[in-house]
């Protein structure tokens, strides 16, 4: 029998590796003749440059860049064990994370740093890039990046715009002549979900806004903006951002890499689990175990156990979940090869104990998942089972 | 596929049917083709008696009696679906339940009552009795309940005895003239798993006097007395209790049945689930789903989950287990035919959330079980699985 081990992260208490160790752990304790693979995955957020790394037996790249508010900040890149990939996740350079509450801004917050991490990955002979672009603290269209690859940006008296989607609107011209000729040479697969346009009700500023600091009077405001800058990319490429899906991703950086970058983007969380090799891990296994801290109806957007579990039917393997916490409507998930959904608590706990204690927990569950699993195939002292064979729905 | 539903009940959330039912929903939820049987269990413990009525679709009487600290209480007997055998749980006469913590006395706490429901029971008609003597606040070696049937016990001048383990020692003379004729045309069976000898450091007082609200003082004087009784019994009757194991039951009752009784006694969980039907149940089943609130280490001590994996084991059947919270040293029990243990909790949840959400988890996790279970035996789109059957060990 061959199990595929593919969890994401457990927030706040397991990295996507520890998790598939512990699992792995507890698959062994069933049955110790189980052979078994981890794919530790992600779905583009969080932690999945830090995964996709540990799971190719790649390396990270510490890189001096811009932050989010103008300061100078350590941000990373991964190299993957492909030894050509360059993973960057933007968070590292422009996130929310490095930010707190109380400075939050997406008037002034800049991509610049993102792009001086390209930028890096190019000057470090990479030319295949995967950008995770979840996360952002930013609301400038990809601007500031691209002004990090030598685009320039300037106003109604040839000065250079400052940072940030408060500033926008500000732009008179769009000089693509400094921009960096290396990047029409590489490949860009932008991992991302998210499928907003640009502007208006749905679009980057309304939709995301919020959840950077914007008030209601900066969407208003940051939404024009990008109106503006909208019209000065299809002056300058011919490409219309304002109501392309998947434009309004990350800020608007979605727009940005669709009009200035040979870039493809992708659904975050099937961009890592090929890179990660889960479709070779796939073949001739029984059943694939994933999961992550929360798995509620909101996991069937996109998040990593739905997108595995996807993979995994298309390979007739099918995938049972094992959570931090079992949230409402989870039925959702068995239409996409899910077979089963536990968490690992195993008695009354705070969520802090149940985080502190993740690992043996995770190992436990693991364990009784398996012993259940493999039990129906094993012949008693009476005979076979009574139990006949269905086909799969 | 034919599956055994044969839960004991969740202590403060759960009887045993109603987990019984709560299971069943859910497995019925994984695949409703699945034919499912009910058979509540109990250990001879608190609920036994509702849950054998329960179990075989009988009634029960309310009875009159003296209480444990001699005041007159309501007290229960059941009538199983047969129509034939009475059941009796001593605790509904004579039980810790009926007394306050400020107000526990083994000197004086009497088993008179527990003779008035057995009296009652002849009374009635019955001749087949089933003694569940769990839980009792008693340590008068039965001598309450022998009274009740008619035995006399007289002390130096004539007298009455009165009710209590303290005044044992003034028994001169124990009067069988008087007992109740029709004890000897009857089955006694004793639900019980104590192995204790009546006296000395292992006996009834010394090992269950402190949770009766014995001080040291008291275990002495209790155990003193125990063996001046023991003398007597042995006087009236030839049979000596004080080193037999199982005299020391329930304050030194199940000696008491020992020496006065057409008695057998045998273990509270294979008691109960012989005559809620275990056996038939078994037979064609590929599975036993049971349970209870607490499942550690000290399951493997004749708990319900314990004694119905036997069983089944028996049979060739496999069980699987569904707690409230699973604590340590769970490993022991798989020697006994238990093949997985799981709690029904599925987030982080204090005591009295998960009892109140009893019924839904329960069933949730009974799904989750039965679809993992189940999913083995199906063929994939792409084949059997790769999994050789391997036989039981």
């Amino acid at each position: 029998m061959k199990i595929v081990i593919a969890p994401d992260s457990y927030k706040g208490s397991l990295t996507a590796v520890e998790a598939a160790e512990a699992i792995e752990r507890g698959v062994k304790k069933a049955d110790s003749t189980i052979q078994t693979i981890l794919v530790p995955a992600a779905d583009g957020g969080e932690g999945t440059m830090d995964t996709l790394v540990a799971a190719t037996g790649g390396r990270k790249k510490s890189v001096r860049v811009t932050g989010p508010l103008h300061s100078e900040i350590s941000a990373e890149y991964g190299i993957l064990g492909d030894q050509k990939t360059c993973v960057i996740e933007m968070a590292s350079a422009s996130g929310l994370c490095l930010v707190s509450p109380e400075e939050l801004n997406p008037l002034t917050a800049t991509t610049y740093g993102t792009g001086q991490l390209i930028k890096q990955g190019l000057d470090d002979g990479f030319r295949s890039f995967v950008l995770a672009i979840g996360g952002s603290a930013t609301n400038d269209g990809g601007a500031g990046m691209l002004q990090a690859l030598g685009l320039e940006l300037l106003d109604d008296s040839g000065q250079v715009v400052p940072f940030g989607g408060g500033e926008l609107h500000n732009i008179k011209e769009i000089d693509l002549s400094g921009f960096d000729p290396r990047v029409k040479e590489c490949s860009f697969l932008i991992a991302s979900d998210v499928q907003n346009p640009l502007v208006g009700k749905e679009g980057a500023s309304a939709v995301f806004g919020p959840q950077k600091g914007a008030t209601e009077e900066m969407m208003k405001l940051l939404d024009n903006n990008m109106v503006h800058w909208g019209n000065k990319v299809e002056q300058a490429t011919g490409i219309r951002l304002h109501e392309m899906p998947g434009a309004g991703a990350a800020g608007g950086i979605g727009g940005a890499f669709q009009a200035f970058f040979p870039a493809k983007m992708k659904r975050g969380v099937d961009v890592v689990t090929e890179y990660a090799g889960l479709p070779q891990a796939l073949d001739g296994s029984d059943l694939v175990i994933t999961g992550e801290g929360r798995v509620d109806f909101q996991t069937a957007s996109g998040k990593t156990p739905m997108g595995v579990a996807q993979r995994a039917k298309e390979s007739g393997v099918p995938t049972m979940i094992l959570a931090g916490s079992v949230g409402e409507g989870i039925e959702i998930l068995y239409q996409y090869g899910v077979i089963s959904i536990t968490s690992m608590i195993q008695q009354p706990l705070t969520l802090e104990e149940a985080m502190q204690r993740a690992p043996q927990l995770l190992e436990y569950s693991a364990e009784q998942l398996v012993r259940t699993f493999i039990q129906c195939n094993k012949k008693t002292e009476s005979g076979v089972l009574h139990y006949e064979t269905q086909t799969n729905d």
